[in-house]
């Protein structure tokens, strides 16, 4: 879906030798260190004796908006290790990356801003400053050196550059709409879900309103699942060690599990996956070619330990619940079994009002034959493998992208990918065909003529990670959750004291019909209670006076507009249907 | 409800005894090693060279019946240890005991049966054998002397006896149908958890079928919690180990907690309980007196190392789901809490069919203001939680025991007792009064003035732990579920090929009305099907031929009987209000 743009790129890298350059001139003084471009701009590293923060930016923006403007051209050239010191002589950081270059008895490379301006450097750049489209500086940050710890704290400067004024103002009214959606900040103003430092950081606490949307998509998916034959059971979220060496998970994943529990003869381990704990199921007893496609199912616990900079709020932690699934089938049911999947899967998304191609596509992950240490060597069967995902695909008629070395260890896979609000692409659930598994772990089942056969695993996901999940909608709908998932769905508030027993009226048949309400009859005028209801997204505050007192009926506001009366009865009818129909 | 028949233990001791001479005369060569009553019986330990069985017991008990009929006197004698070691020459067992009594420097008690038996003990016994009511030999094992591995396997005879021939019968018969009902083996018969030894012992895994009746339970908890202004969440299994120092749980429940994972520069430690991650959700936020009481709710995955030996089916297991929730309330309010708890655990109870005062009752337990290691010290409030408790259960006039010496170390509690079919009594849920908790994590509130207070803390289970719930219903049941939790509600069996076409408009309409079903139609006969269905107590089989497909209807059976034909849509209504009115 994206394409690397090899323009862009020398754009924004030649964009960060004006940055630098204007900051030199500007803070006499100023080391710069380093600055690339990145995927979506490009920083600047430098170490400078006083603090610089975005305040500065402007004065910044005007000195190197003066640069553009003279058109000076990018020149390269390559000088002997030994001129370079000169050139930047009395910058340590500089120096350091000589001392690199020097030891691999490389020469070095420089550019060259017209004559103003010199820097170590392998390019490419644009012809000439005048290049530069639309730029701007975003944020003001510290970086260690090397980005380790024990260096130097230096200041980090981001920015961005488009080839147009206009992609760089529907780029900043992205970041905006980003920022404004960021699921951490909603979870603190929506209070869905809080971190406590004595429980530790990437284990979020799920508060009642966040613990609500959990509750919601787990059932939703569980009784979908069981609906299309998927058999849901319960495993242990920890097993021996050993269980994760019979899967090969052990070495594999080593890094990012927990460490091994050692108990009297035993050692436990937290589980990463959970088709070791399937396989177990599959095992217990005798399987026979007429129980195929078996699909054992679960909603997963499953324990990562990602490293702490790597953990963003309900995105990335370190335990999450995988609606996890592990379908057991004859190679020739493969096809048909991977095609139900991806049903399954679109279903959920519009169900999750996501739409194909725009919020979510598919990529077909292949491994790579010649890579012996990564991929499982079985060229025969990753080729049919790799076969019968393509074809689904392509039976299916539904857009997919290819990528080379992106398969599981133990077979290829189609990965859903998402896009969230800042534009960035994530794998959010997986349908892995695995041929692997079943010969590690010896799964065998009995066909028509009584011969033991083995199985085909594919390993899916219907909904992700509950979690992620979660983050993912919280900023898809920007806190305005459909009628199903909202944790509160209805404010009843009465406009003054008379009002009371009528609203209260009203709470007790939304009660008695299961909605998830709050009757607002505390002191606060009614102004203020409906800036609430909005400001925490509820989605219909029903206000009662005089008039609705009357006619037995409620004045319904949603998301700021006022839809007028409605009779209570007719209101609940309709807010039912919306909820029914939302699959 | 259990009071210790002293007399019972008495006869019981006597009757091992008896065993014990009819041992050494059946068993030329046999050595005697011990043999205590217990709280059902009594048993045997000794040392042969041949094996004995069940088999033999037929000849042993008409040995022991002729002991008996002579009425021989017991007779107790202390004797020196020197006198006694030539007693009980040649038996190592009975001389290893002598010398921890010569180490105490205490004088040996022996028993006499009249002049035929001498044994090392301390008593009681009864007059003389003649006193001896009702005896049976139930089993043999295998057991180590001291029950330590690395000592020699000795065999042991399990017997038990009664005051009468009626009340040993009674016995035998319990114990039967708790042996047919052994949630363990029906476990196994209707297919709904097994073991793997690669995962580990006491970590089950529910098939489809348990993970049916497991989801039952805990939707309809959590749904009439919420029902009940309980505020569900989900907190993570694990958190730093500080947490549980701040508890003080670390020190107190060490013992049964896994160890501690060190990763990176976190310590990190499976919970043992959910309260410290409740309490973290409580101080998330500054909380005023309006939202007491706040009733935090969870089922929350505990983790607890039981000892191998302890582990049961799903009654004893390391990792278990407990129906969990900590309720912060006023000293004023608390009464009123308690009395809102009991109210649902009796609804709970009532729901799963179980009878106040014979399948459940309640007791009180306290502290012991004198145990200041066991307890936290401060008389005051003991005094006033325990009144507390006292007052609630007095006013609602729920009949208890009081259970001295009982309470957690936070504080007293009402257990709430549960005996399951072997008669085996035990604590099923408990509702505790905690003014700790509250001190140690300074846990406060803002009162009307606008200062701080602090509140007490109720914790209460529910439904306790799902597991071991699960375990007691499907023993209390014998595995004949209810409709609503029955994994497999109905069997749609037809009689001929002819009828399979409607039984198959029949499984249809099951889906559509979301019934739990499976459409029997392989080939196989009607009458083995129906044995099958009955064996996996399925609540309904519709049987369908001629006359059923010609007027719409299915015949019904249950439990082995023939309920007569009705119209499918009219048992489809039916059966809907049986799953509905169980609340």
């Amino acid at each position: 879906m994206k394409k690397e743009n090899k323009n862009l790129k020398a754009m924004r890298h030649s964009a960060e030798h004006v940055l630098t350059q204007a900051m030199i001139k500007l803070y006499p003084g100023l080391k710069m260190a380093m600055g690339p471009a990145t995927e979506d701009g490009f920083y600047f590293d430098f170490d400078y004796s006083r603090p610089i923060n975005e305040k500065d930016f402007k004065k910044i923006e005007k000195e190197m908006r003066r640069i553009i403007n003279k058109d000076l051209p990018f020149k390269k050239q390559v000088v002997e290790v030994s001129e370079a010191r000169k050139l930047f002589k009395g910058n340590p950081y500089k120096q350091e990356w000589l001392d690199e270059i020097e030891q691999r008895k490389e020469k070095a490379v420089i550019y060259r801003t017209g004559d103003e301006f010199t820097d170590l450097c392998g390019g490419p750049h644009v012809k000439s400053t005048g290049k530069i489209g639309g730029f701007k500086l975003l944020s003001v940050a510290g970086a260690y050196w090397h980005g380790d710890e024990k260096n130097k704290m230096l200041t980090r400067i981001y920015g961005t550059a488009f080839e147009t004024k206009k992609e760089l103002d529907e780029y900043i009214k992205m970041q905006k709409e980003a920022k404004k959606r960021d699921h951490r900040k909603l979870g603190k103003e929506l209070d869905l879900f809080v971190f406590a430092e004595e429980v530790g950081p990437g284990l979020p606490l799920l508060t009642e309103k966040g613990a609500t949307i959990r509750r919601k998509l787990e059932r939703f998916v569980i009784d979908e699942e069981i609906k299309r034959g998927y058999k849901h059971v319960y495993t242990p979220d920890l097993a021996k060690v050993k269980l994760y060496e019979i899967s090969g998970h052990y070495p594999y994943y080593k890094d990012t599990m927990y460490p091994v529990m050692k108990v009297d003869d035993d050692e436990l381990i937290l589980r990463p996956m959970a088709c070791p704990h399937h396989f177990m199921l599959f095992k217990s007893k005798p399987r026979s070619y007429k129980e195929l496609p078996l699909k054992i199912a679960e909603v997963a616990k499953l324990y990562r330990y990602e490293k702490s900079g790597e953990l963003t709020g309900l995105m990335r932690v370190r335990s999450f619940c995988l609606a996890d699934s592990h379908i057991f089938c004859r190679e020739g049911q493969a096809a048909s079994v991977i095609k139900e999947v991806i049903d399954l899967i679109n279903f959920v998304a519009k169900t999750l009002k996501l739409k194909k191609g725009k919020d979510y596509w598919f990529r077909l992950s292949l491994g790579d034959p010649k890579n012996k240490e990564k991929y499982y060597d079985d060229p025969k069967n990753w080729k049919q493998g790799e076969k019968i995902l393509k074809n689904v695909l392509e039976k299916m008629k539904v857009p997919y992208v290819v990528a080379k070395d992106e398969a599981v260890f133990y077979g290829p896979k189609i990965d859903v990918q998402m896009k969230n609000v800042a534009g960035k692409e994530d794998t959010a659930f997986t349908v892995q065909y695995d041929f692997y598994m079943p010969v590690r772990f010896k799964l065998q089942y009995i066909n028509e003529k009584g011969e033991k056969e083995q199985p085909i695993v594919v390993h899916r996901s219907s909904i992700g990670s509950l979690e992620r999940t979660m983050a993912f909608l919280i900023e898809h709908y920007a806190g305005n959750f459909p009628l199903w998932l909202a944790p509160e769905q209805i404010w009843v508030i009465p406009v003054g004291v008379k009002h009371k027993k009528y609203a209260k009226s009203i709470a007790k048949e939304l009660a008695e019909n299961d909605f998830r309400y709050q009757l607002k009859d505390e002191n606060e005028s009614v102004s203020k209670k409906i800036r609430n209801g909005e400001m925490q997204k509820i989605p219909y505050l029903l206000v009662v006076g005089d008039e609705e007192l009357k006619s037995k009926s409620v004045r319904i506001r949603n998301k700021g507009k006022d839809l007028g009366k409605i009779k209570l009865i007719e209101f609940i009818k309709k807010a039912k249907i919306e909820i029914e129909k939302y699959k």
